[in-house]
């Protein structure tokens, strides 16, 4: 039997969708090689521009997942052998050094701790040492969504300025655009990666990059075999609104409405909103006297936030029990958070009532279990803080 | 620009839908005089019987919001100038009694005070000094959503019995069915009537009734004009699946899988769910150290929660806030009650999580307002009762 | 076993609904007293003033079917006893003239043959003959859809003046308005009726009128008893954008966008679009050898179009094949044409190739009764009729 | 202004989808990474074998057109450097041959004309001559959309099994699977590859493919660089219901009732029905004088059909016209045939009436355009042998 009522579902994305976009793809398939249909495209191609912050950039979208994204980045821009700087700070950034490895690039891994951000100093000493400026591309993550850190980008691109290092940089934003904020051009990314299941309020389906002129440059030499996701196709039949095998129509239809919500909105306003959720959520961590994942405030995440559990309680019985029992979907630990730490999504087109409803409801799994805490502790705390910012 | 995330409709009917009868509805329209759409008929009918909890019974289902249903039950049982006697005991019972003397019938009523249930003694006293037995019905409310207060249907009927009176019993369940329990044959439920948009959990724009031998008989005399809501030809039409007008197709679809949610979670389930969350808000009431506008506890109803403000702040301002401000849409007080109460709708397919967002909301509100209360108090109670009462 | 691939619903009305509606209709419920459902209904009553032609009308909408919105413009404007003319020329005219006898008005019928229109000349003669004006209103229908006859209102009205009656012109325009012209102000159309399920492209569920102030004035001494349907109480609330009972939310979300795709199109090109799509069937079946039940050309209905059968054939059977092995509904003969004639509805947001493909289906069901004539050679005159008439 | 009524989407696919399948796409996101989404996993692969017509193979979904699903089955099973066989007799099997040089295998090219099918004896000649065994693979489709011509693979199992040649087959049935038998297990396919726009009846999104024994052997060796489209952590992930990376979850919902839907009509009554409204289509370009561009009626694919129009008429122009007037959408000759041939889509949920609107609609673009024949001719002769072969 199903549970009543409405799913609550906090994983780290996919979310809740908004019923705008879910009506917009529910809507009888057209000719994808049709001019109705390539209008679509010039106008979200245009408004993608606005929010990865771009104008010199040219943004793409590929039928697949956001991992298919970031295999698109890697063997467009880079030669077998070639040697890349992948800095990892949890299991989605260590899982693009892989997917790298995978694909015979030669992968220097830049490991921070799980939960630690990544500065400017460290990623500096390590570009400092490749004298000859052997690596190709450095490979960072925005939002590392299995510890709820978000990364500076500002200070990787800071670090290869002062190295002067050529090196391509390359962001893995699947869970940060849209979200939490990201400056292509101001901030000098020369390929930004992203998924459709995140901030850009969709389903799953869409692997999504905006590449620079320099990236653009690079790709007419890398020597990488490629063809699904290969670039040059794209662009060029993008050029008159069309792609160089089916697109995935629906989510076309919803990644235009979706544009509009989010420009709607503004994205200044959309990061802020992100934030303020984002810091209830991290109230009602202190309020229950735990720990999150993240070890510095000022690199915890916007768009998630990992928890630790006090020792002896198990997190995926937490998890498993609040889906089962109480219609809330939440984030288990990976690789050696498994079991220890649970994470909460507060990310896509979500309020103060969705937060607190899911606070409340974290803080009933825990009671099941035993957790030792105050019950209402989180959820007041969350409340006072949504009051102090309230601003309508 | 609209409000990010889901909108908590907290009204006391029409609730937050199921996407599951949502989907149902947006299904092609079929020819409905067809072999098809008479098995959907046929399909609804025999369900609708257990719901109204009966065996004898005959379900009908008019285009028209309940207050249609209303009219149908007076005007096919009763003639023009009949004595009735109306028991009122807030709004909507009253616009019962006002809708009865617009159609020309001799009411009587029976005015309870707002808050108050429906005590045996009271319609017994009433009964007994008709000798004559003049009256040709009672009418009474089961939930009166203005006060917040359930009837109890059981002493209504054992006042008739006791009084040996023969009117027909006519019970407004518009926002009772599907919620808290009515049992037509067991109470002796002569004409049960509802609309679609409450426990049954569809949108507005079915108005449903459940007749019994005896008001089939009464309709055999009643000389009131009707022919739109004329049970006799609905009755004759019925019988192949059909109807004497169009139906609402897309209204039918949802309405079979309403009641196969209603009858797969079991009416005794659905009945305790409601009682439970309904339960946890009374708790936050107190919580907060307030009243309900349901005088007795054991009136209050597991529909809808009527809450005083204290003195000097404004209801209808809370609502308008909660709306704009927080995506939390609450009724306001009726009648006597304007601007003095709000009401918190916990009824239909919903679940804790819902009733903590929608607690938490009105604190928010509250606080807004500068309520004197403690911030979290009412969901911690809530939580606190949902956790003493949980059973998975 | 459904039968694969699309239903084409050809009865005349409900139709097959654009999908831009149903998702409109698929979309969460708000508060039906709330600030933004007040906006949509004013935003409604504004253009649906412009589909009725009015600029002095009062447009009313029911939670009913076209049937209850029939029985609201009698009790609004007569009093018990009233003697009204009704003018039938089929089973929906003659419906009326019953419901007004139900409701206990002395109705006088101008009963014409099925398949004529109604002429000036005799609706005149039968107001000359009333030499002391004694009705107080003709009940005349725009679109007899048991015939496919559509009339003349310009001549009721004229009839009316040139007698110098004072009676109210009450018309039914279920299956007309928004698929042939009808005039309220121009054409001094009293009381206008009609449903949502025809021409306003949506599922049914909605009764609507357009009344203007001689039916106001009216309203005010009319004795019949009526409390759902009464006009005062929903002038009243309309106001605000409100309802004195709940509202069909889903269906108001639908009309909302109905009407903009309505004057998105423009009525002017809605009517022609009609009237050349029931011209290729009326080529149809002259290309076929048969006859349609409208007697006169110049009578025939844009809408529908009533076909009879060879003799020897059964209508019926033909409509259950098509419909069981072709996917095709169409419409069956009603009363006296029962068995012998089958109606196919050309209305709502249809177009060229829907058309072939309906008279494509009748005529492989006809063949399948073996029915004489030559295969094809409806499609064909259909055709070579769009050709003649191809605009773009 | 958008174009009344219902598109008729006939080009090779996407289809006009159930609205049973879109609407089962229409539902809130759950936890792709919980035990409800492992479920439909589970329930989706046991099915995907029975329209693979498979025993002994696994089924796999990826998040990507067609086309990555052809990249996968290559990268899967190769090393650079390997010799393939690329069978050619159209633009999409030639796609593949591309797709297969850019990954830097040695393809070896069998081109027959464009409008040929494939006979054993051209494939087994060219096996013959690669006395070393040095091909790894052989290339050939299943079903060419740009000519309209179906393989009959058994025929290249046989050339293969003739030439005891050890090389894998594999098989592209992007627009032949649902649609027109493919027998995996029977006809030793060793890879099939598909997507989900075609004979599946979704949206594109998704690429599918079916792999046996001896390709999972193959792939143990296959050193061709793969993260993405790596079978190896998808079958791992599969096992248990989940996947590597995120899965296109409306798909999957959809693809659940889409698989449904052809098990309970049953593959071979699918077939049926496709080959039965393709006879009709190629009825029609008969009647109209006209030839296909399949060369031999035993090739001619039940999918698809591409038509030559007459010397000096541009096809492309037809296909503008109708999307544009009439809204039917027609696919656009490729290569070689651009301008000269236009291609009728007759494939997924669709039926006679569909099929008779398309022929109408082509017919009046054709006249549209003066090319000579006889309006109706088409139609006429595709109804003929829907009678001849009606058989309800």
């Amino acid at each position: 039997m199903p549970n009543p009522g409405r799913l609550f579902l906090q994983i780290p994305g996919p979310t809740n969708l908004p019923e705008r976009v879910q009506r917009a793809m529910d809507m009888a398939l057209i000719n994808h090689r049709g001019a109705e249909f390539a209008e679509i495209t010039k106008k979200i191609l245009v408004r993608l521009k606005q929010v990865f912050r771009t104008e010199r950039g040219t943004p793409l979208i590929f039928p697949s997942s956001g991992t298919g994204a970031t295999e698109s980045a890697l063997v467009n821009t880079l030669s077998p052998g070639d040697r890349v700087l992948a800095i990892t700070i949890g299991e989605f950034s260590a899982a693009w050094s892989r997917l790298a490895k995978a694909h015979g690039y030669n992968v220097d891994v830049l490991e921070l701790p799980w939960g630690s951000g990544i500065g400017e100093e460290a990623v500096y000493e390590k570009l400092a040492q490749d004298k000859s400026k052997t690596y190709k591309a450095v490979l960072t993550i925005h939002n590392e969504t299995s510890t709820g850190v978000t990364t500076d980008v500002r200070a990787v691109r800071a670090a290869l300025d002062r190295a002067k290092h050529p090196a391509l940089l390359l962001v893995d934003t699947v869970s940060g655009l849209g979200c939490t904020d990201l400056r292509c051009d101001e901030w000098g990314v020369d390929v930004a990666v992203t998924g459709s299941q995140k901030g850009l309020l969709l389903p799953p389906g869409l692997g999504l990059l905006c590449v620079n002129e320099k990236a653009l440059k690079a790709m007419e030499s890398a020597r990488s075999p490629r063809s699904y996701f290969d670039w040059a196709p794209m662009i060029e039949k993008n050029r008159a609104g069309f792609f160089p095998y089916t697109p995935v129509t629906s989510l076309m239809y919803g990644l235009d409405v979706a544009l509009d919500m989010l420009l709607e909105e503004g994205l200044e306003r959309v990061f802020k909103r992100h934030h303020r959720l984002a810091e209830g959520v991290r109230r009602a961590v202190a309020g229950w006297g735990m720990k999150t994942v993240a070890l510095a405030p000022r690199d915890a995440s916007n768009v998630i936030t990992a928890v630790y559990l006090p020792q002896g309680y198990n997190a995926d019985t937490l998890i498993a029990r609040t889906e089962k029992e109480l219609n809330l979907a939440l984030g288990a630990g990976l690789g050696p958070l498994a079991g220890r730490a649970f994470r909460i999504g507060h990310l896509g087109w979500t309020n103060e009532l969705e937060t607190l409803a899911t606070l409340g409801g974290v803080e009933l799994g825990m009671k099941l279990l035993n957790v030792p805490f105050t019950l209402g502790s989180g959820v007041a705390a969350a409340q006072q803080w949504f009051l102090e910012t309230h601003s309508k």
